[in-house]
Protein backbone atom coordinates (compact mmCIF):
# COMPACT_ATOMS: atom_id res chain seq x y z
CA UNK A 1 0.00 0.00 0.00
CA UNK A 2 1.86 2.62 -1.17
CA UNK A 3 -0.24 5.34 -0.63
CA UNK A 4 -0.56 4.59 3.11
CA UNK A 5 3.30 4.98 3.31
CA UNK A 6 3.32 8.34 1.93
CA UNK A 7 0.65 9.56 4.83
CA UNK A 8 2.85 8.37 7.74
CA UNK A 9 6.47 10.36 5.55
CA UNK A 10 3.66 13.62 5.39
CA UNK A 11 2.78 13.07 9.12
CA UNK A 12 6.89 12.95 10.31
CA UNK A 13 7.60 16.18 7.94
CA UNK A 14 4.63 18.16 9.09
CA UNK A 15 6.13 17.63 12.84
CA UNK A 16 9.20 20.32 12.84
CA UNK A 17 7.09 23.53 11.48
CA UNK A 18 5.61 24.80 14.80
CA UNK A 19 4.18 21.58 17.19
CA UNK A 20 4.58 18.31 18.66
CA UNK A 21 2.99 15.41 19.95
CA UNK A 22 3.05 15.41 23.77
CA UNK A 23 2.12 12.79 26.34
CA UNK A 24 0.36 14.47 29.03
CA UNK A 25 0.86 11.73 32.84
CA UNK A 26 -1.13 12.55 35.56
CA UNK A 27 -0.57 9.89 38.75
CA UNK A 28 -2.91 10.16 41.82
CA UNK A 29 -2.59 7.84 45.01
CA UNK A 30 -2.81 8.18 48.75
CA UNK A 31 -1.01 7.48 51.22
CA UNK A 32 -2.47 6.56 54.76
CA UNK A 33 -1.24 7.05 58.29
CA UNK A 34 -2.54 6.08 61.70
CA UNK A 35 -0.12 7.96 64.17
CA UNK A 36 -0.27 6.40 67.41
CA UNK A 37 0.23 9.57 69.38
CA UNK A 38 -2.04 12.44 69.23
CA UNK A 39 1.02 14.65 67.39
CA UNK A 40 3.86 13.43 65.42
CA UNK A 41 6.00 13.77 62.22
CA UNK A 42 6.85 11.47 59.44
CA UNK A 43 9.44 11.88 56.71
CA UNK A 44 7.25 11.16 53.50
CA UNK A 45 10.50 12.22 50.94
CA UNK A 46 11.28 9.01 49.70
CA UNK A 47 7.60 7.27 49.30
CA UNK A 48 7.14 10.77 46.93
CA UNK A 49 9.89 9.85 45.11
CA UNK A 50 9.40 6.30 44.33
CA UNK A 51 5.80 8.07 42.96
CA UNK A 52 7.33 10.37 41.17
CA UNK A 53 9.55 7.62 39.38
CA UNK A 54 6.52 5.49 38.96
CA UNK A 55 4.46 8.23 37.10
CA UNK A 56 7.28 8.89 34.72
CA UNK A 57 7.08 12.23 34.65
CA UNK A 58 10.06 14.01 32.96
CA UNK A 59 8.97 17.58 33.59
CA UNK A 60 6.26 18.77 35.73
CA UNK A 61 4.51 18.98 39.25
CA UNK A 62 4.08 16.60 42.03
CA UNK A 63 1.43 18.26 44.80
CA UNK A 64 1.00 16.04 48.48
CA UNK A 65 -1.82 17.62 50.13
CA UNK A 66 -3.55 16.60 53.88
CA UNK A 67 -6.54 15.30 53.12
CA UNK A 68 -7.48 16.03 56.59
CA UNK A 69 -7.83 19.15 58.31
CA UNK A 70 -6.02 18.87 61.28
CA UNK A 71 -2.74 17.49 59.93
CA UNK A 72 -0.02 19.17 57.45
CA UNK A 73 2.32 18.60 54.85
CA UNK A 74 5.46 20.56 54.87
CA UNK A 75 8.82 20.94 54.23
CA UNK A 76 11.44 21.16 56.22
CA UNK A 77 14.79 19.40 57.90
CA UNK A 78 14.77 16.03 58.98
CA UNK A 79 16.92 17.06 62.27
CA UNK A 80 14.83 15.44 65.46
CA UNK A 81 15.26 18.28 67.42
CA UNK A 82 13.79 20.63 65.05
CA UNK A 83 11.16 18.44 64.68
CA UNK A 84 10.63 18.54 68.52
CA UNK A 85 10.74 22.52 68.32
CA UNK A 86 8.48 22.15 65.77
CA UNK A 87 6.47 20.22 68.49
CA UNK A 88 7.05 22.85 71.56
CA UNK A 89 6.66 25.99 69.41
CA UNK A 90 3.29 25.25 67.61
CA UNK A 91 2.11 23.91 71.57
CA UNK A 92 2.92 27.79 72.47
CA UNK A 93 1.20 29.35 69.62
CA UNK A 94 -1.82 27.53 69.85
CA UNK A 95 -1.94 25.19 73.14
CA UNK A 96 -4.35 22.25 73.28
CA UNK A 97 -5.05 23.02 76.89
CA UNK A 98 -7.62 24.20 78.15
CA UNK A 99 -9.75 22.62 75.47
CA UNK A 100 -12.41 25.10 76.64
CA UNK A 101 -11.14 28.00 75.65
CA UNK A 102 -12.20 27.29 71.88
CA UNK A 103 -15.47 27.33 70.36
CA UNK A 104 -15.25 24.10 68.53
CA UNK A 105 -14.47 22.00 71.20
CA UNK A 106 -18.56 22.82 72.13
CA UNK A 107 -19.12 20.33 69.51
CA UNK A 108 -18.14 17.47 71.40
CA UNK A 109 -14.38 17.83 69.62
CA UNK A 110 -11.19 18.12 71.95
CA UNK A 111 -9.47 19.39 68.64
CA UNK A 112 -9.36 22.76 67.60
CA UNK A 113 -5.89 23.12 68.61
CA UNK A 114 -5.28 21.30 65.67
CA UNK A 115 -7.19 23.32 63.08
CA UNK A 116 -5.34 26.13 64.28
CA UNK A 117 -1.82 24.16 63.98
CA UNK A 118 -2.11 22.77 61.06
CA UNK A 119 -3.14 26.60 59.53
CA UNK A 120 0.84 27.36 60.81
CA UNK A 121 2.43 24.15 59.45
CA UNK A 122 0.39 24.34 56.08
CA UNK A 123 -1.98 21.82 54.35
CA UNK A 124 -0.03 21.20 50.80
CA UNK A 125 3.07 21.52 48.72
CA UNK A 126 4.02 21.67 45.41
CA UNK A 127 7.50 20.74 44.32
CA UNK A 128 8.55 20.84 40.96
CA UNK A 129 9.76 18.00 39.01
CA UNK A 130 12.69 18.16 36.48
CA UNK A 131 14.19 15.30 34.89
CA UNK A 132 12.15 13.01 36.32
CA UNK A 133 12.79 13.92 39.41
CA UNK A 134 11.85 15.85 42.52
CA UNK A 135 14.00 19.24 41.86
CA UNK A 136 15.15 19.90 45.20
CA UNK A 137 17.33 21.70 47.54
CA UNK A 138 20.19 20.29 49.52
CA UNK A 139 18.22 19.60 52.73
CA UNK A 140 14.78 19.68 51.55
CA UNK A 141 12.44 16.77 53.09
CA UNK A 142 8.93 15.96 52.89
CA UNK A 143 7.11 15.50 55.81
CA UNK A 144 3.01 14.65 57.30
CA UNK A 145 2.47 16.40 60.19
CA UNK A 146 0.05 15.14 62.68
CA UNK A 147 -1.88 17.41 64.75
CA UNK A 148 -4.98 15.09 65.77
CA UNK A 149 -3.96 11.82 65.38
CA UNK A 150 -5.15 7.84 67.12
CA UNK A 151 -7.35 7.37 64.00
CA UNK A 152 -6.15 6.76 59.76
CA UNK A 153 -5.73 9.69 57.66
CA UNK A 154 -4.92 10.33 54.07
CA UNK A 155 -2.71 12.27 51.83
CA UNK A 156 -3.07 12.96 49.00
CA UNK A 157 -0.12 12.41 46.20
CA UNK A 158 -1.04 13.94 42.39
CA UNK A 159 1.83 14.23 39.32
CA UNK A 160 0.97 16.21 36.41
CA UNK A 161 4.13 16.59 33.52
CA UNK A 162 4.86 15.08 30.53
CA UNK B 1 -10.60 11.05 -3.10
CA UNK B 2 -8.77 7.52 -2.77
CA UNK B 3 -5.80 9.11 -1.55
CA UNK B 4 -6.92 11.47 0.87
CA UNK B 5 -8.40 8.47 2.77
CA UNK B 6 -5.65 6.49 3.10
CA UNK B 7 -4.00 9.64 4.44
CA UNK B 8 -6.20 9.57 7.53
CA UNK B 9 -5.79 5.76 7.99
CA UNK B 10 -1.66 6.04 8.15
CA UNK B 11 -2.56 8.68 10.73
CA UNK B 12 -4.75 6.64 12.90
CA UNK B 13 -2.11 4.01 13.06
CA UNK B 14 0.40 5.64 13.83
CA UNK B 15 -1.00 6.67 16.98
CA UNK B 16 -0.86 3.60 19.46
CA UNK B 17 2.99 3.63 18.27
CA UNK B 18 4.71 5.91 21.02
CA UNK B 19 2.36 9.13 21.44
CA UNK B 20 -1.54 10.45 20.95
CA UNK B 21 -3.18 13.55 21.20
CA UNK B 22 -4.21 15.28 23.78
CA UNK B 23 -6.35 17.96 25.19
CA UNK B 24 -4.66 20.75 27.46
CA UNK B 25 -7.55 22.78 28.60
CA UNK B 26 -7.44 26.07 31.86
CA UNK B 27 -10.49 27.79 32.62
CA UNK B 28 -9.60 31.18 34.37
CA UNK B 29 -12.60 33.17 36.42
CA UNK B 30 -12.93 35.60 39.19
CA UNK B 31 -15.22 35.87 41.67
CA UNK B 32 -15.51 38.82 43.82
CA UNK B 33 -16.49 39.48 47.34
CA UNK B 34 -17.52 42.87 49.45
CA UNK B 35 -17.51 41.63 53.46
CA UNK B 36 -19.50 44.48 55.35
CA UNK B 37 -16.94 43.77 58.10
CA UNK B 38 -13.25 44.21 58.07
CA UNK B 39 -13.03 40.44 59.16
CA UNK B 40 -15.11 37.49 57.65
CA UNK B 41 -15.06 34.06 56.36
CA UNK B 42 -16.52 32.27 53.31
CA UNK B 43 -17.49 29.15 52.22
CA UNK B 44 -16.41 29.16 48.37
CA UNK B 45 -16.62 25.60 48.01
CA UNK B 46 -19.63 24.91 45.83
CA UNK B 47 -18.23 27.43 43.67
CA UNK B 48 -15.18 26.31 42.91
CA UNK B 49 -16.92 22.61 42.38
CA UNK B 50 -19.05 24.12 39.65
CA UNK B 51 -15.67 26.01 38.15
CA UNK B 52 -14.50 22.72 38.24
CA UNK B 53 -17.41 21.46 36.18
CA UNK B 54 -17.26 23.82 33.67
CA UNK B 55 -13.90 23.34 32.66
CA UNK B 56 -14.54 20.30 31.66
CA UNK B 57 -10.50 18.80 33.22
CA UNK B 58 -10.87 15.51 34.55
CA UNK B 59 -7.22 15.20 35.28
CA UNK B 60 -5.22 18.49 36.69
CA UNK B 61 -5.28 21.11 39.47
CA UNK B 62 -6.94 23.91 40.82
CA UNK B 63 -5.35 27.15 41.65
CA UNK B 64 -7.48 29.70 44.65
CA UNK B 65 -5.80 32.50 45.31
CA UNK B 66 -6.55 36.10 47.36
CA UNK B 67 -5.78 38.71 44.18
CA UNK B 68 -5.25 41.14 47.79
CA UNK B 69 -2.84 40.82 50.64
CA UNK B 70 -5.16 41.50 53.06
CA UNK B 71 -6.87 38.26 52.62
CA UNK B 72 -6.48 34.74 52.59
CA UNK B 73 -7.78 31.42 50.56
CA UNK B 74 -7.79 28.26 52.70
CA UNK B 75 -9.07 24.68 53.68
CA UNK B 76 -10.50 23.85 56.64
CA UNK B 77 -13.70 22.71 58.58
CA UNK B 78 -17.00 24.38 58.17
CA UNK B 79 -17.79 24.89 61.55
CA UNK B 80 -18.66 28.33 62.76
CA UNK B 81 -17.66 27.72 65.81
CA UNK B 82 -13.54 27.14 64.76
CA UNK B 83 -14.43 30.27 62.48
CA UNK B 84 -14.81 32.26 65.56
CA UNK B 85 -11.93 30.54 67.13
CA UNK B 86 -9.84 31.33 64.18
CA UNK B 87 -11.05 35.04 64.57
CA UNK B 88 -10.14 34.94 68.22
CA UNK B 89 -6.54 33.17 67.41
CA UNK B 90 -5.63 35.86 64.92
CA UNK B 91 -6.34 38.69 66.60
CA UNK B 92 -3.65 37.09 69.11
CA UNK B 93 -1.04 36.55 67.15
CA UNK B 94 -1.71 39.50 65.33
CA UNK B 95 -3.90 42.47 66.69
CA UNK B 96 -5.42 44.96 65.20
CA UNK B 97 -5.04 47.29 68.30
CA UNK B 98 -3.15 49.60 69.00
CA UNK B 99 -2.88 50.72 65.01
CA UNK B 100 0.21 52.77 66.14
CA UNK B 101 2.24 49.60 67.13
CA UNK B 102 2.92 48.66 63.09
CA UNK B 103 5.46 51.12 60.80
CA UNK B 104 2.46 50.31 57.82
CA UNK B 105 0.50 52.59 59.56
CA UNK B 106 1.90 55.53 59.26
CA UNK B 107 1.25 55.51 55.29
CA UNK B 108 -2.06 56.15 56.44
CA UNK B 109 -3.40 52.45 56.45
CA UNK B 110 -4.85 50.68 59.10
CA UNK B 111 -4.29 47.25 58.04
CA UNK B 112 -0.66 45.80 59.17
CA UNK B 113 -2.31 43.31 61.01
CA UNK B 114 -4.36 42.07 58.02
CA UNK B 115 -0.87 41.81 56.12
CA UNK B 116 0.15 39.49 58.82
CA UNK B 117 -3.15 37.16 59.69
CA UNK B 118 -3.53 36.53 56.03
CA UNK B 119 0.27 35.11 56.09
CA UNK B 120 -0.67 32.76 58.53
CA UNK B 121 -3.82 31.55 57.00
CA UNK B 122 -2.11 31.46 53.53
CA UNK B 123 -2.94 33.16 49.97
CA UNK B 124 -3.54 30.36 48.34
CA UNK B 125 -5.05 26.19 47.57
CA UNK B 126 -4.11 23.89 45.21
CA UNK B 127 -6.37 21.25 44.99
CA UNK B 128 -5.83 18.44 42.75
CA UNK B 129 -8.64 17.41 40.24
CA UNK B 130 -9.36 13.61 39.67
CA UNK B 131 -11.95 11.99 37.43
CA UNK B 132 -13.81 15.72 37.06
CA UNK B 133 -13.61 16.35 40.57
CA UNK B 134 -12.42 18.02 43.26
CA UNK B 135 -10.11 15.46 45.26
CA UNK B 136 -11.21 16.06 48.55
CA UNK B 137 -10.91 14.82 52.42
CA UNK B 138 -13.92 14.21 54.09
CA UNK B 139 -14.16 17.36 55.79
CA UNK B 140 -12.11 19.44 53.09
CA UNK B 141 -13.81 23.07 52.38
CA UNK B 142 -12.23 26.57 50.63
CA UNK B 143 -12.66 29.41 52.11
CA UNK B 144 -12.11 33.50 51.66
CA UNK B 145 -10.91 34.66 54.45
CA UNK B 146 -11.36 38.61 54.44
CA UNK B 147 -9.05 40.50 56.96
CA UNK B 148 -9.65 44.17 55.96
CA UNK B 149 -13.20 43.96 54.50
CA UNK B 150 -15.83 46.84 53.43
CA UNK B 151 -14.58 46.96 49.74
CA UNK B 152 -14.70 44.63 46.77
CA UNK B 153 -12.27 42.44 46.41
CA UNK B 154 -10.69 39.59 44.12
CA UNK B 155 -9.92 35.82 43.69
CA UNK B 156 -8.81 34.07 41.33
CA UNK B 157 -9.34 30.47 40.31
CA UNK B 158 -7.42 28.60 37.11
CA UNK B 159 -8.17 25.29 36.52
CA UNK B 160 -5.68 23.18 33.97
CA UNK B 161 -5.69 19.86 32.73
CA UNK B 162 -7.25 17.59 30.25
CA UNK C 1 4.88 13.91 -5.74
CA UNK C 2 1.36 14.14 -5.35
CA UNK C 3 0.57 11.47 -2.79
CA UNK C 4 2.43 13.10 0.16
CA UNK C 5 0.45 16.41 -0.66
CA UNK C 6 -2.45 14.36 0.15
CA UNK C 7 -1.47 12.94 3.44
CA UNK C 8 -0.74 16.66 4.85
CA UNK C 9 -4.26 17.72 3.83
CA UNK C 10 -5.60 14.71 5.54
CA UNK C 11 -3.99 15.54 8.27
CA UNK C 12 -5.17 19.21 8.78
CA UNK C 13 -8.72 18.55 7.75
CA UNK C 14 -9.02 15.94 10.68
CA UNK C 15 -7.49 18.03 13.25
CA UNK C 16 -11.41 19.95 14.23
CA UNK C 17 -12.87 16.50 14.72
CA UNK C 18 -12.03 16.31 18.24
CA UNK C 19 -8.33 16.91 19.35
CA UNK C 20 -5.45 19.31 18.57
CA UNK C 21 -2.01 18.94 18.46
CA UNK C 22 -0.78 21.41 21.73
CA UNK C 23 2.56 22.50 23.19
CA UNK C 24 3.48 21.71 26.65
CA UNK C 25 5.99 24.68 27.24
CA UNK C 26 8.19 24.18 30.94
CA UNK C 27 10.95 26.39 32.07
CA UNK C 28 13.35 25.87 34.92
CA UNK C 29 15.43 28.37 35.95
CA UNK C 30 17.38 28.47 39.92
CA UNK C 31 17.84 32.36 41.40
CA UNK C 32 20.57 32.86 43.85
CA UNK C 33 20.72 35.13 46.73
CA UNK C 34 23.50 36.08 49.30
CA UNK C 35 21.41 38.46 51.87
CA UNK C 36 24.35 40.49 53.80
CA UNK C 37 22.81 40.04 56.77
CA UNK C 38 20.88 37.46 58.63
CA UNK C 39 17.57 38.34 57.86
CA UNK C 40 16.07 40.65 54.51
CA UNK C 41 13.61 40.61 51.94
CA UNK C 42 13.98 40.90 48.07
CA UNK C 43 11.55 41.30 45.93
CA UNK C 44 12.10 39.38 43.07
CA UNK C 45 8.54 40.28 40.89
CA UNK C 46 10.44 41.72 38.24
CA UNK C 47 12.39 39.13 37.15
CA UNK C 48 10.08 36.33 37.11
CA UNK C 49 8.03 38.39 35.18
CA UNK C 50 10.86 38.21 32.43
CA UNK C 51 11.06 34.67 33.38
CA UNK C 52 7.32 34.15 32.38
CA UNK C 53 8.13 36.07 29.02
CA UNK C 54 11.04 33.61 28.51
CA UNK C 55 9.21 31.08 28.91
CA UNK C 56 6.52 31.54 26.19
CA UNK C 57 3.98 30.41 28.33
CA UNK C 58 0.41 31.97 27.42
CA UNK C 59 -1.74 29.83 30.06
CA UNK C 60 -0.30 28.00 32.89
CA UNK C 61 1.73 28.21 35.95
CA UNK C 62 4.40 29.50 37.66
CA UNK C 63 5.83 27.88 40.84
CA UNK C 64 8.45 29.60 42.82
CA UNK C 65 10.26 27.93 45.85
CA UNK C 66 12.64 29.09 48.71
CA UNK C 67 14.81 25.24 48.12
CA UNK C 68 16.56 26.38 51.63
CA UNK C 69 14.72 26.00 54.64
CA UNK C 70 15.46 29.03 56.09
CA UNK C 71 14.30 31.27 53.82
CA UNK C 72 10.98 31.57 52.40
CA UNK C 73 9.05 32.73 49.24
CA UNK C 74 5.57 34.79 49.50
CA UNK C 75 3.43 37.20 48.07
CA UNK C 76 2.59 40.45 49.56
CA UNK C 77 2.93 44.46 49.50
CA UNK C 78 6.26 45.99 48.01
CA UNK C 79 5.59 48.49 51.25
CA UNK C 80 9.18 48.84 53.80
CA UNK C 81 7.23 49.78 56.87
CA UNK C 82 5.37 46.23 56.06
CA UNK C 83 8.49 44.52 55.94
CA UNK C 84 9.80 46.07 59.35
CA UNK C 85 6.49 44.75 60.33
CA UNK C 86 7.06 41.22 59.49
CA UNK C 87 10.92 41.85 61.00
CA UNK C 88 9.23 42.59 64.65
CA UNK C 89 6.07 40.11 64.18
CA UNK C 90 8.65 36.83 63.46
CA UNK C 91 10.91 37.87 66.07
CA UNK C 92 8.32 37.75 68.46
CA UNK C 93 6.67 34.92 67.39
CA UNK C 94 9.82 32.84 66.77
CA UNK C 95 12.56 34.84 68.79
CA UNK C 96 16.60 34.00 67.80
CA UNK C 97 17.68 34.65 71.28
CA UNK C 98 18.36 32.99 73.62
CA UNK C 99 19.50 30.60 70.96
CA UNK C 100 19.69 28.07 73.79
CA UNK C 101 15.97 27.49 73.96
CA UNK C 102 16.20 25.39 70.74
CA UNK C 103 16.69 21.56 70.65
CA UNK C 104 18.29 22.42 66.94
CA UNK C 105 20.68 24.36 68.07
CA UNK C 106 22.43 21.84 70.02
CA UNK C 107 23.60 20.31 66.38
CA UNK C 108 25.86 23.43 66.89
CA UNK C 109 23.48 25.42 64.51
CA UNK C 110 21.88 28.76 66.01
CA UNK C 111 19.17 29.04 63.07
CA UNK C 112 15.58 27.11 64.69
CA UNK C 113 14.50 30.47 64.69
CA UNK C 114 15.04 31.10 61.27
CA UNK C 115 13.34 27.40 60.25
CA UNK C 116 9.93 28.54 62.60
CA UNK C 117 9.97 32.15 61.01
CA UNK C 118 10.04 30.58 57.43
CA UNK C 119 6.68 27.95 58.29
CA UNK C 120 4.94 30.89 58.96
CA UNK C 121 5.93 32.91 55.86
CA UNK C 122 5.40 29.76 53.62
CA UNK C 123 7.86 28.50 51.16
CA UNK C 124 6.69 28.26 48.16
CA UNK C 125 3.85 30.35 45.97
CA UNK C 126 2.05 28.80 42.87
CA UNK C 127 0.84 31.54 40.25
CA UNK C 128 -1.40 32.06 37.47
CA UNK C 129 0.03 32.47 34.03
CA UNK C 130 -2.93 34.22 31.81
CA UNK C 131 -2.50 35.52 28.35
CA UNK C 132 1.58 35.33 28.72
CA UNK C 133 1.35 37.18 32.13
CA UNK C 134 1.50 36.98 35.98
CA UNK C 135 -2.25 36.95 36.81
CA UNK C 136 -1.67 39.61 40.06
CA UNK C 137 -4.10 41.57 42.07
CA UNK C 138 -2.88 45.31 42.02
CA UNK C 139 -0.68 45.24 44.53
CA UNK C 140 0.82 41.52 44.93
CA UNK C 141 4.61 41.42 44.60
CA UNK C 142 6.99 38.47 45.32
CA UNK C 143 9.47 38.48 47.60
CA UNK C 144 12.47 36.41 48.81
CA UNK C 145 12.18 36.21 52.83
CA UNK C 146 15.79 35.42 54.09
CA UNK C 147 15.89 34.27 57.94
CA UNK C 148 19.59 32.90 57.58
CA UNK C 149 21.37 34.70 55.57
CA UNK C 150 25.39 35.40 55.18
CA UNK C 151 25.66 32.43 52.45
CA UNK C 152 24.34 31.63 48.93
CA UNK C 153 20.81 30.28 48.27
CA UNK C 154 18.73 29.53 45.53
CA UNK C 155 15.27 29.98 44.88
CA UNK C 156 13.50 27.14 42.09
CA UNK C 157 11.25 29.10 39.43
CA UNK C 158 9.59 26.10 37.50
CA UNK C 159 7.11 27.28 35.09
CA UNK C 160 4.62 24.82 33.07
CA UNK C 161 1.78 25.29 30.41
CA UNK C 162 1.21 25.82 27.11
Amino acid sequence: MPHRKKGIIALFSFFPFGWHPVHVKSLTENLWFEIPNRRGFVNITGTIEGLVKKSGVEEGICLVNAMHITASVFINDAENGLLRDYEVWLEKLAPHEPTSQYHHNRTGEDNADAHLKRQIMGREVVVAITKGKLDFGPWEQIFYGEFDGRRRKRVLVKIIGE
